[in-house]
């Protein structure tokens, strides 16, 4: 049986210049190795192993596996995962043991200025945390210092690969204004949508994630190693795979949740009926991620997924940069919560508290009392007496994440 | 002070020609007469007129404007309508008695082979009266006998009269497929959507009728004469203004309620952010009509008040014939209630009860616990409980109108 040899030597010289080895003492340090090597043997998403980590460390995870007997999982452990799933997975990993393999990873990622962040580092984006057990265990970054930790704010803009010209010059647009305002721009770095939005806050000076399904010493694809290069100038390029890992299928589909997670909010700019911007999107919803699409022709296959997330889902239509900007709760939404008079049937006479309640209100968002009352300026008592005569009147909902305003529209279910 | 002559001979001889005298006794010819004068003395809308109309009958009504004295109103005006208003509205009145001219009007009536429907004959569209006291008193019709009387259902397709070429492709395709298949195209015949949808019903040979701001002896716009007098022989052109009188602003505005009152649905096909288009779409929506817009680009102002109903409303993203079916109601809405796999998180294990409950829960439109036993083929009381946990996983939401799936996308708020 092949094994990592975890003594405090090999591992510092192994460490050295991936970042963060300055002040590690010499435990920290064996963890972080530990949790590169984890990186090397589960795949993007792997809750097992997440569970197993969590539960005794990754410096003991990685011994467990390499010892190979399950029978000898202890107690943390199996409070934790099911031990066919434990057993299964330990075979899937103890194939990956191969640390030649991963000390050449180690050598890629040093030629090219790649870090490792682990949970708990500066830089590490807390966000990730709404993945729970699906979250990676470390990432490997090239870019600028810091350029991860600050994607709260962040916008994601998502598509087609075989995006129209009409597609590019949106996405290019929204993500120009938008990072142009300071919101760095995430993306998957694929041709089409992804690379429009990158270039776009390349161009306007703004900063730009990009995550990769493959190693971050590996431009993939090919055809934008340069517009690749310069997201890592600019901001940062991203994977949870070590260096010389291919991108494959699978790991284009766990890219796409950490791109969800990532970003405040994500958008999906043109998309196909079956494009694999819809599973971004469903791991944006998933995470409860605002989520917005931008409407096309229906003539434009182009735009059929789009068109498919509005349809049947509560997605948010977004026509400019103030909707995005809107989407991701940056400014206030009184001016959509509130019926534009073309739309309100105002024909009751409006008390003064009536008014400030149903102000107060959103026809999209559910609000707690104690939220309406400071939005309303009102005690809660007072919201709560005109709620009653609102929802007696037809003209407000209570469900179970507290009350909603009824329109017109919402009212014909 | 000029006053109708009610007298049985002239009103026989008044209302000649306009359809439904054969069976008419006495006193039912005058009631006709009677609110085919009251169409040329209350503008469009006029709920004062329609509730002195309702409340004392068309004739006595109209005696009691010649007579011009509010202080003679008996207990049955009284209790309907405030005497202000009611004063006002006499003096609005009294200005129009003008017996000549409605003659004038009911002559233009016999030459153009335009028939008065007053409510309770055959071909009178009871769909109208969910307008209550702002429904038209009688109606002016030329056309197919009955075509007015079969517009359940019926697709309203309304938008810009500047479209663009994508919107009059788009509005054609989906007035042919639907009329082609014998639901009937409502519209205004004003230039751009209107035209391209009545044009398109009239090449498959389907039914459609258009709604007039001014008197179906008028064609307008000018340059739709021929098309308007096409629908007239295809299917029906109506107004609730008699022959002779002018379009107006206001006119056009409660036209707008008539195309939104006759048909099942409204499918807004392109309209700018301030289009008339908007007021119908209001129109549908507080008569709790569904309705629909369709997206178009967003770099395109003739689709930006589609736009704005798809993102600040409740309004249904149209993307092909099929949408607009299951927007009437025609189709079973199974497809979209059920989220495709793609964007539903379906991580616990689903009982068979469960499961039925699950796919007879919408997570648009609100369900009541009998409907959804229907659905499901379960007990109201297993439905219940089944519910009950649904609520408690957060998978499910009680409202004022039943219960509604709650999806990542709803849930996000």
């Amino acid at each position: 049986m092949t094994s990592f040899d975890l003594g405090l030597t090999t591992v510092r010289s192994a460490m050295r210049g991936l970042g963060a080895t300055g002040s590690d003492d010499g435990d920290d340090l064996v963890a972080r190795f530990a949790l590169a090597v984890w990186s090397s043997l589960a795949e993007p998403g792997d809750s097992v192993a997440w569970k197993l980590v969590a539960a005794i460390g990754p410096d003991a995870a990685l011994r467990f596996v390499e010892r190979g007997s399950v029978s000898l999982v202890d107690g943390a452990v199996a409070a934790e995962v099911e031990l066919d799933d434990l057993a299964q997975a330990v075979t899937r990993w103890q194939l990956r043991l191969e640390p030649r393999t991963f000390a050449a990873a180690l050598d890629s990622a040093r030629r090219t200025g790649t870090r490792l962040l682990i949970p708990g580092d500066d830089e590490w984006p807390r966000q990730l945390s709404d993945l729970g057990p699906h979250a990676p265990l470390c990432l490997w970054v090239r870019g600028v210092p810091g350029a991860l930790g600050e994607l709260e704010p962040s916008i994601a803009f998502v598509g087609a690969r075989a995006a129209t010209g009409y597609g590019e010059h949106v996405a290019a647009d929204l993500a120009a204004e938008l990072s142009g305002s300071g919101i760095p721009v995430v993306s998957g770095a694929a041709y089409g949508i992804d690379g429009a939005a990158h270039r776009a806050a390349l161009t306007v000076g703004g900063s730009t994630v990009a995550m990769l399904a493959g190693g971050v010493d590996r431009p993939y694809p090919a055809g934008h190693a340069q517009l690749i290069s310069e997201v890592a100038q600019a901001g940062a390029i991203v994977s949870e795979v070590p260096c010389g890992s291919t991108p494959t299928k699978w790991r284009f589909l766990q890219r796409n949740r950490l791109i969800a997670a990532l970003s405040t909010a994500t958008v999906v700019v043109e998309a196909g009926w079956r494009s694999g911007a819809l599973n971004t999107a469903s791991h944006a919803s998933t995470l409860g991620r605002p989520l917005g699409a931008v409407p096309g022709p229906i003539t434009s296959a182009a735009s059929a997924g789009c068109h498919r997330l509005l349809r049947d889902f509560d997605v948010r239509c977004i026509t400019s940069a103030a909707d995005v900007r809107e989407l991701m709760g940056l400014d206030g939404d009184a001016p959509s919560s509130v019926p534009p008079e073309e739309l309100s049937a105002a024909t009751r006479p409006r008390t003064d508290d009536r008014t400030r309640v149903l102000d107060a209100l959103s026809n999209r968002v559910w609000r707690q009392v104690g939220d309406l009352g400071r939005r309303a300026g009102m005690g809660e008592r007072d919201v709560e007496s005109q709620l009653g005569l609102l929802l007696l009147h037809g003209e407000a909902e209570r469900g179970a994440q507290g009350w909603r305003l009824l329109t017109s529209a919402t009212r014909r279910g």
